[in-house]
């Protein structure tokens, strides 16, 4: 007997093959009745959105993952303009990268199609359940959404209206679908539903990440564990320095492109500082210095231990390392790093050719903030998550790294 | 305290790092090296080989399999054959597949790079050490080799030999590693060394590929599962079906893209098996069709049975099955099939684009033989298997598929 998952697996899969073969104007027309239905209906969805909001309350959230919960009209009108972003998009879904015709005569071509089923799993954030589906759709993926239970109420509410709006636009409603419990159990049985899910996707916190890494049977794409570095060489401009340092640690601390751990070649200490400080200390930015550090920054650092090297702090708080030369920045880089995004800062040619050769890592910088590496700031127009693994894509992940393709092969007779 | 697999994990993710920055010349020089010792020092390998022989034969293994063991001095010219033909392959690292300057001057170019460390699990074919370990050295990439045990002799001398290679070119020994204890216990720890292996990739049969994919925490690539079919349209050159059903089936049965089951349109099945039969009684192949088919077969074929749907035979035996229209034969193969390659045989202009559309596969054929899957047929220089899953790579996998990308990123002190 098929259990209520495995029943919505199969509709997704049945829903999948509808929607790999539809066209842009379809999935487009789709998008927009989402948007229109968004917008038109926002009061039934604001009103999901109180119900979570209250029992947040009651049991005692903090204030600021109560924010992220709340939904209201500005942040609607946010979504829905994101929707009309993905609509713009050119549709990667069908495009023929390489065609060639063999010497036996085989037109043998490469055609870009989607994944199939995504599974995304991922916390307390409303948002997400529209922006990863529009994304989803327009890519021609089925997805299934498993939210986490504080937001249950609003997800049930945009799920529920955006599967009208599919049936609206005549494509089936369990292109997108909503895992309804939201019990530990219901994310562990989607991370071992191999025969209808493609790819899994977790959006979250290290933990759910890593769980889901290590758990899932399902291919899993990794996305969003930044642990990210700045190396301030000794031919580094220390003015340019200072003010990349702070703009990656403290224009948007939270994010996976924020930096975490700043590397000072030891020549360069004094003239940074004297830089960084004062920028730093607006911010009051915790600094957590290793022995060499705490000897130039005193009482304005406490010292590291271990574990701060390998920490995702996500806010206001910055590790110090110092090293001796470039390549000894690389090693610790490779080897602390999550293969996020990484920078140098260096006036030397050969050390940055060096630094992005030799730093395995999504996005490696010279002379930039490491808080570009986004969809939008790299040209792919939206993206759902940046992946931190090799395998599939790298970085931040838009339309076209949400598909796959598959060969065709036009003959006439040919044997071998 | 570290294993020893964990040590071996460990030294290949440091080779690693030499690797991946090592230009196309050192790469190839280090071929040649692996080819001039596994030709100079052949009397060697094939004395390790006679122990793997002598082993087998007392343990009663079937002449096929003893015959799959079996190197000899043309077979070994033949693996040396195969790394002449990879050195002269374009190298894809380093390669940028798109760069621009975006609004800001950032400009952001996407960069080939090695996936790192690729673990492969294969059973008993001493040629595939040398086949995978010359692939991934030429693509960058650090292997970890775990090879049967019936074959522990052959593959210990075939590494030693190659690490000798590697150094004498100065590249690290541990670029290419084989794992020497061959009990079931290291293989499943293989699937889990998450630190240091970048992707698994088994090769062999379902049983293992199954298992692997099923077990592994380590990202798999799943190769080389083939259930392919051959619709044989009723508006077919009946001649041309029977062709390619014949090719398909009987040019090499044990093989991956050779096809196990034939669904013949009603309308057509008179018409095709009148073409058919006598090339498939040439090899006495054995026909195990549904109710209609036998109804037309008689005594020629058995009864199939449900298992016979799901079964990749790697044998002179078909499955037959009769469908009422093209929706019928491409709804049975979205279920049946392995997502390999799959093949049309129409004159119809519509159902052969219907059918490339609708069909879910890897390599989708019209009018053509499913043997053509194939990393040469394709263009791509060599294979280090066929993938049947959509991440990453999808079809014959060659060098440019064993490679990620990483984002480098040229700024002048750019902020976000």
């Amino acid at each position: 007997m098929e259990n209520t998952l495995q029943q919505q697996g199969r509709a997704a899969r049945e829903a999948s093959r509808v929607l790999a073969t539809a066209g842009t104007e379809k999935k487009n027309a789709a998008l927009e009745a989402i948007a229109s239905v968004l917008t038109d209906r926002q009061e039934e969805w604001l009103r999901a959105n109180e119900q979570d909001l209250e029992a947040a309350e009651r049991a005692g959230m903090r204030p600021a993952l109560i924010d992220r919960l709340r939904l209201t009209p500005e942040r609607i009108a946010g979504i829905v303009e994101g929707i009309r972003q993905i609509i713009v998009l050119p549709d990667p879904i069908g495009r023929v990268d390489k065609m060639e015709t063999r010497p036996n005569g085989l037109i043998i071509g490469r055609r870009r199609v989607p994944l199939g089923v995504i599974a995304i799993i991922f916390e307390a954030r409303p948002n997400v359940t529209v922006d990863a589906a529009a994304l989803c759709l327009k890519s021609g993926n089925v997805c299934i959404l498993r939210g986490g239970r504080e937001a249950i109420h609003s997800n049930r509410c945009a799920a529920k209206l955006m599967r009208e709006a599919l049936a609206q636009a005549g494509l089936p409603g369990d292109c997108i679908s909503l895992v309804q419990d939201t019990r530990r159990e219901t994310a562990n049985e989607l991370m071992h539903l191999d025969e209808y899910v493609d790819v899994l996707i977790p959006r979250g916190g290290a933990g759910l990440i890593r769980t889901v890494a290590k758990e899932a049977s399902v291919p899993v794409i990794r996305t969003g564990e930044g642990i990210c570095h700045i190396y301030v060489d000794n031919e580094a401009d220390m003015d340019m320095a200072a003010r990349i340092l702070y703009n990656a640690k403290c224009s948007r601390p939270s994010v996976c492109n924020a930096a975490e751990c700043v590397l000072v070649h030891r020549e360069a200490a004094e003239g940074f500082w004297e830089k960084a400080l004062p920028l730093l200390d607006g911010r009051e930015v915790e600094l957590r210095a290793d022995k060499p550090g705490m000897e130039i920054l005193g009482a304005r650092a406490l010292p590291a231990s271990e574990e701060d090297w390998d920490t995702e702090y996500g806010d206001y708080i910055l590790a110090v390392r110092t090293v001796e030369n470039l390549e000894e920045a690389i090693e610790f880089i490779n080897a602390h790093g999550t293969g996020h995004s990484e920078c140098i800062v260096t006036a030397d040619y050969f050390k940055a050719q060096r630094f992005l050769d030799a730093v395995d890592a999504a996005a490696v910088y010279v002379n930039a903030s490491t808080r570009f590496t986004d969809g939008g700031e790299f040209g792919l127009g939206a993206e759902i998550g940046i992946s931190t693994q090799k395998m599939h894509a790298r970085g931040p992940m838009g339309l076209e790294e949400l598909t796959s393709y598959k060969y065709v092969i036009y003959g006439e007779g040919q044997l071998r």
